[in-house]
């Protein structure tokens, strides 16, 4: 198959390109960097991507920002980053995509255990990684010529942690949450919400 | 307590003032009718909303738009609908509201059992409600001064059906969908999705 990676050069893409690329024809697309690239943000930029790729048979997109903060310092301009950005992102990467992509294809997309796991702090991220969720349930009855679309939620990942200085001793490897992912293009399942956790010990 | 019912003039709100008015008092907020005028869709409208009528001690919103319609015809635009409508709508009169609100006062919004129970036509507005519910599970978690915020998913309403002209038989009565927002703002609880259809069967 020939599957695009967006977000394929950061922590979780680039190992969802690893476990993907031995068996399947790899496109890694970046914001800045990889074989193509793309502003998430812009139905435009979207359609420009299909344009520039041709066909192809599945979209995994491990890409999208939204604002964590205080809910007391977070204004409704934080809240439209999340919703513009990866919400709208992957809501469009389907809607443009679903006329051009291969029968039986597939969109993996993804959201976050914050959705229904919060945290102080979440309260602009929760609502974008649920309304994917929701967006992910609701699109896959639609889906024709036997398409699918699942979304993996992935929790805080090690190598991003340790990234940001933190404590990564609780983050689960990028690795074992690029599982979640092939797990989602290689299967059969349709309108899953994949929880990245019940892959925490394998590896790649 | 003095509560605003924003969507007042709705069935889901009319049902919900008449069930608090007795021992509340109730400002019934409306798009174009009511004690107060809101466009929901403008943070501006919202704030001058707030200081028109001062004081308050909760809020419910049983109000909010949102685009229902085959997924191949859904525009990128039919989803922004919703989520500057009925989401970013009830986010705004959470951000807006929160410093003026009283102690142990409460936020009441209104989400959709399509929320986690899709069905074909709703790929834009399963998002909003799970956006709503995601919101309302993490917001809670930063409520200052014992402030609260609940949300209330409401299945198909009989008066709405039957407004529509479809078969209501399956639809639950506003009275007992209202009883839901009553729980909440008369109870003590918090971050809670509140699934309407545990009140059919109960009247107002």
């Amino acid at each position: 198959m020939k599957i695009l990676i967006i977000g394929a050069t950061g922590t979780i893409g680039r190992a969802v390109a690893e476990g993907l690329s031995g068996r399947h024809a790899v496109i890694k697309v970046g914001h800045r960097r990889g074989d193509h690239q793309v502003d998430l943000a812009s139905l435009d930029s979207i359609k420009a991507l299909y344009r520039a790729v041709g066909p192809f048979d599945a979209v995994v997109c491990a890409a999208g920002l939204a604002k964590f903060g205080p809910l007391a310092e977070l204004t409704e301009r934080d809240f439209l980053l999340g919703l513009s950005n990866k919400l709208m992102g992957q809501v469009n990467l389907v809607l443009a995509g679903l006329p051009v992509i291969a029968d039986r294809g597939s969109f993996t997309l993804t959201s976050g255990v914050l959705s229904m796991e919060p945290m102080a702090g979440s309260a602009a991220i929760s609502p974008v990684n649920a309304a994917i969720e929701g967006f992910v349930r609701a699109a896959a009855l639609e889906m024709p010529r036997g398409v699918r679309i699942n979304v993996v939620s992935p929790p805080w990942v090690k190598e991003t942690l340790a990234a940001m200085g933190m404590d990564s001793s609780t983050g689960q490897p990028a690795a074992s949450v690029a599982r979640g992912y092939l797990a989602a293009v290689d299967g059969a399942m349709n309108g899953i919400v994949i929880d990245a956790r019940v892959y925490a010990g394998h590896g790649a």
